[in-house]
């Protein structure tokens, strides 16, 4: 595998042709900012290019596209991925279809693992929709509305809207360049719609996540359960499950958040989250899980009463004294 | 009363000897920065400064100040008030002291009222701690961490951690230059905590919140009543009560949310807050009320269905077709 600084890459996606981009499965603000934004690009190029993705854009992500969603009119002659940090990521079909041809990979995961024939790699920068803003400073187009669209929400979808601690100066100058460039962007809108709206049955779920939450250690662990009788007794709908690893790390004082989910009789899905020194990688590794140091998981086995015992005890002896 | 431009203000501040420096009651992140940071501009430039407040400083943003709080053990030879839109809110005690003795204002609040002999006022700012930033250039100083610390905290508190459409371009370079200059702050850790984590207290209370969220006007009204019964009824602490006033406007789909709250039998005190394009200072205007376009209030009289009935009656009308 070639690994590219972003010239050499520039260079190649100016004489690419007919490009499919892939983007990961389970779609968030920046794949889809980056796809979209990258086609966009290379339309204004003069050339064809489609994004694909293994499931249909979710709705609240949709007015980031140009129009419909549509089927690529065309075949291939190469093939980009944008923040797909392992072939696997792509999904099955999109896997199978496409796992070994990508001709170019751009991503900004620093745990990327190589697939595509040459890579760019920006393990610093917050986002590939980050590293898009620069490359558009290097191809012969203008950065559109619609692009700024793109962008603006990558970069703010992947650092919880510049929160976290992956913002580094260069996204807020590219955040600034944008807004500046493009002052009729609803930015405050599209804020909101990624970070403070819920729907209803979320609420109704937290509520019940709030009467779940229990404090261990002093109130440094938070720890949420929900057995496969809770998830009946109140008809939680799995999916909206999903994202609630860290709800515990929001109580005060919590620096370990632990969300165990049931998934059959016995066998739980631990999710642990780091609010910021405990490396609950570490952690999961000795459970026989793993992760990065601040979102990590594993699967247990046992009474929701052993289970706790052994992670309470992990997460004691994973903290610094 | 003179306009100064940000030269003459510091000039002037250059000049100045033994100031007090005075911020606004209900201390928030803005205000608080923007007055430890400035004082500690001034004791580089080897002046006595101390930052005066009607309250004492809440312990949530106490990691800004650089030690104890004290009071001065100087007489004062100027006085300065950072981020204070009118003389009023001083309160009371700072108000009667000094509130016809200010030097200089120093603001960002379009709605400035003036009460200083001299004034600089910039309306497009998203916060004073970013107006200091650009102090900071045109003083002989060089920034501190716990410059730095004050002067982020102040714009990301102010603008809901850039989310908010007061975030301009150079809010975003503005943070972009002090996490270049101190990459060692803890900018995660101040985020967290200012925006992520909630006491248990408050999360009981977002139980009971969620329980009373009412949708009308095909859910475009989200409202939530606390009724003295309510009060007392869940024993709700009334200053876990402030804040709430944007609840409701979190619920999908909503564009105006209404917490009325019952100060005593009959009486409510209502909150209006507008997602996007309603103008709720129109409506509260309608109803005796007033404020900011997405940001407002009124106080009504009635049994708890009359008061909604007027309510939404307003909203209906105020609503754009």
């Amino acid at each position: 595998m070639q690994e590219w600084n972003l010239k050499e890459t520039a260079d190649w996606l100016k004489a690419c042709e007919d490009a499919y981009i892939l983007i990961h499965q389970n779609p968030d603000g920046d794949c889809i900012g980056a796809g979209y934004a990258l086609a966009e690009m290379l339309h204004q190029m003069g050339k064809r290019a489609a994004v694909l993705c293994n499931e249909p854009i979710p709705n609240r992500y949709r007015f980031m596209l140009p129009g419909e969603e549509k089927a690529p009119d065309f075949a291939p002659r190469c093939v980009i991925s944008v923040d797909v940090a392992d072939s696997k990521l792509l999904g099955d079909e999109l896997r199978a279809r496409f796992g070994n041809a990508v001709d170019l990979c751009m991503d900004h995961h620093i745990s990327n693992v190589p697939y595509a024939a040459a890579r760019y790699l920006d393990g610093q920068a917050a986002a590939t929709c980050e590293i898009l803003c620069e490359l558009a400073k290097l191809l012969p187009i203008t950065v559109t509305e619609q692009m700024a669209v793109c962008l603006y929400t990558g970069m703010a979808t992947d650092t919880g809207c510049f929160q976290y601690d992956n913002t580094r100066p260069a996204t807020f100058r590219a955040a600034a360049d944008l807004k500046e460039q493009f002052p009729e962007v609803r930015y405050g809108q599209i804020n909101r719609k990624m970070f403070a709206v819920k729907s209803f049955g979320r609420l109704r779920l937290e509520q019940l996540l709030i009467d779940r939450l229990e404090q261990h250690l002093d109130g440094k662990c938070t720890l949420i359960c929900m057995t496969q009788e809770v998830l009946k007794k109140f008809q939680v709908d799995e999916a909206e499950l999903d994202g609630i690893a860290g709800f515990p790390l929001q109580v005060d004082g919590t620096e370990v958040g632990i969300t165990m989910k049931e998934k059959e009789p016995g066998k739980f899905r631990i999710s642990m989250r780091s609010a910021d020194e405990v490396n609950v990688s570490a952690i999961c590794q000795s459970l026989g899980g793993g992760g990065h140091f601040k979102a990590s998981g594993c699967s247990l086995s046992g009474t929701e009463a052993e289970v706790k015992e052994i992670l309470l005890k992990a997460v004691a002896e994973g903290m610094p004294m």
